[in-house]
């Protein structure tokens, strides 16, 4: 009798501690890295109309859909956006199998760390580095091969694994979200299938809520076993017009809510607005030159041009600006 | 406090009925339309083993993917792919504003009623119908239309709207995997614009879980506001060596579980089982006349060759007699 009047005191206990722990984590600010401020405010009633039963803003939980651009919306995309850090990393890595490099470009101008000279040569040039790079490999391969990558590279500025430079209200922004029942999507221009490999670790998105743009497969028998080989031929360019197409293909669904940060995001920011009932549409601004790096309309990644900052305004866009709306910017910084 | 005594009555007796009703609904066999055998009995052990915390065989629930092919597998596919009847309901709807349809194949056979005539013309003859009636409009219009001839359109057999033709034991394997934390998704070789108005009310499958053939979209401003136009010209068929890159593409991850009836499965199962952990792959034989429709090797529609047969007995694929699995088919018949 009394082990088990023990037992009950233990379990009185700790349901007392659960139902704390949850009162005090229902206090504590989910969005505690934001300032006070309009951006901040927009996201709050914004939620809190959509989710609020009864009322005239409500949506059900299935259509609560929230799409955000991975580079420079998530993490950062300077001083280049990362996947092409990724591709200049595995050009060094495969240069001894490939000694005709030393002399053909763009690899020669990379090799010799001449970065301008090896983006000289425009878009082909880049296609051609995405080739080596990206294709001629199963996706299993380049699976494990973007995973060791991300394991053990480090953001040039920050010294820090390239998943650590993660803005962290944007962290906490998706977890409220969640919260509240949203299903949150990434559609980025980046490659699909390098972002599958972290961001379910990384943001809470498993490999089904990514969208990006992706080179064909082709599925073949390999040493008695099924593979799906990457091709060197682009299938899809997820990025401005793209964004609602790529929108359509993969969720079947115009999301409620679409957070960007450049000119790629334009599309998928008016596609997202142009549907009935309430909508949340936020552009990061990167304008905080101390913590992050300050950019915009000149910037070749991740341009935000005058025209973008125009149509935020006639749209009423909600612009982020990271040096006053964010109170922290990486996870690092707090800890 | 008499009444409160009475609203406190009501209460406990509400709460006694929920527990009544959930254990009743628990004792109750999931899969009742399955007559006891090796199929039903492989589906129950392999959920069994997988959901088993503890077990060798034990899959977290992100990683619980079941594929599902559509036609033949989830619904009827008989006398033709119901995506096709549809086409054809939609060349005589608009036939009025296409005089010129009267003398021009393959249109002029099929308003005849001349069904073969009509096909004759084989591939090149069934794109010309696919662009009349799935391109040329927005996907908001396709929707729409997809939405009134699902509403009113019968089956030629059955007499029956399409929706009802799905088949009983497969709607209950689907709410089973769902109940035991899988994430169901469609994988078919019909139009993926064509199945999502009505999958999630069918099958409880949203949007975002539907994979299948597409044609390219394109997105541009008409009448001040953004619409994706659907074009006439083919992105994507998701069909045999297909499947596994619609998989991939998708979801991102291989399924431990793939479902299917024909030709057209055979690689999304050879995909599903070389993953590693246990896998459950199934095919529907399509073997009961008087309940549905007997057909096979020698069907242009839903192709079950002999080839197929002797790999689902190699892999050790379980093969679902309809008519000796099957207790029921339709969800009208035990009404």
């Amino acid at each position: 009798m009394k082990t088990r009047r023990t037992q009950n005191l233990v379990t009185v206990a700790l349901a007392c501690m659960v139902v704390f722990m949850t009162t005090a984590a229902h206090a504590a600010d989910p969005l505690s890295s934001w300032n006070e401020g309009t951006a901040k405010q927009s996201i709050v009633e914004f939620v809190n109309k959509v989710t609020k039963e009864g009322s005239p803003d409500f949506v059900p939980p299935e259509e609560r859909i929230a799409t955000f651009d991975n580079d420079g919306t998530l993490w950062c995309e300077q001083p280049l956006y990362f996947q092409l850090l990724f591709a200049l990393d595995r050009v060094k890595a495969l240069a001894p199998q490939h000694p005709e490099w030393k002399t053909k470009e763009p690899f020669a101008s990379l090799l010799k760390g001449d970065l301008k000279g090896a983006l000289a040569g425009g878009e082909r040039g880049m296609l051609e580095i995405i080739v080596v790079t990206h294709a001629g490999m199963t996706t299993a391969d380049f699976e494990r091969i973007v995973k060791e990558w991300i394991a053990t590279a480090k953001h040039p500025k920050f010294k820090r694994p390239y998943t650590e430079c993660v803005y962290q209200p944007m962290i906490e922004l998706l977890a409220y979200l969640l919260a509240n029942g949203f299903k949150t999507f990434i559609v980025s221009g980046g490659g699909i299938e390098f972002m599958r490999p972290w961001t379910g670790k990384v943001y809470g998105i498993p490999p089904e809520q990514v969208v990006g743009s992706s080179i064909k497969t082709k599925y073949e028998w390999q040493d008695g076993k099924p593979v799906l080989m990457r091709l060197p031929e682009m299938n899809f360019i997820d990025d401005k017009t793209g964004k609602p197409v790529g929108i359509n293909s993969h969720i079947g669904r115009r999301p409620i809510a679409a957070f960007g940060n450049s000119d790629g995001d334009q599309q998928m920011l008016e596609w997202t607005q142009t549907g009935s009932g309430a909508r949340l549409m936020m552009l990061v601004h990167h304008d905080d030159a101390a913590r992050e790096f300050a950019y915009g309309a000149e910037s070749k990644i991740g341009t935000f041009s005058d025209a973008l900052m125009a149509e935020a305004k006639k749209n009423a866009w909600t612009v982020i600006s990271m040096k006053d709306d964010w109170r922290v910017i990486f996870p690092f910084e707090s800890k």
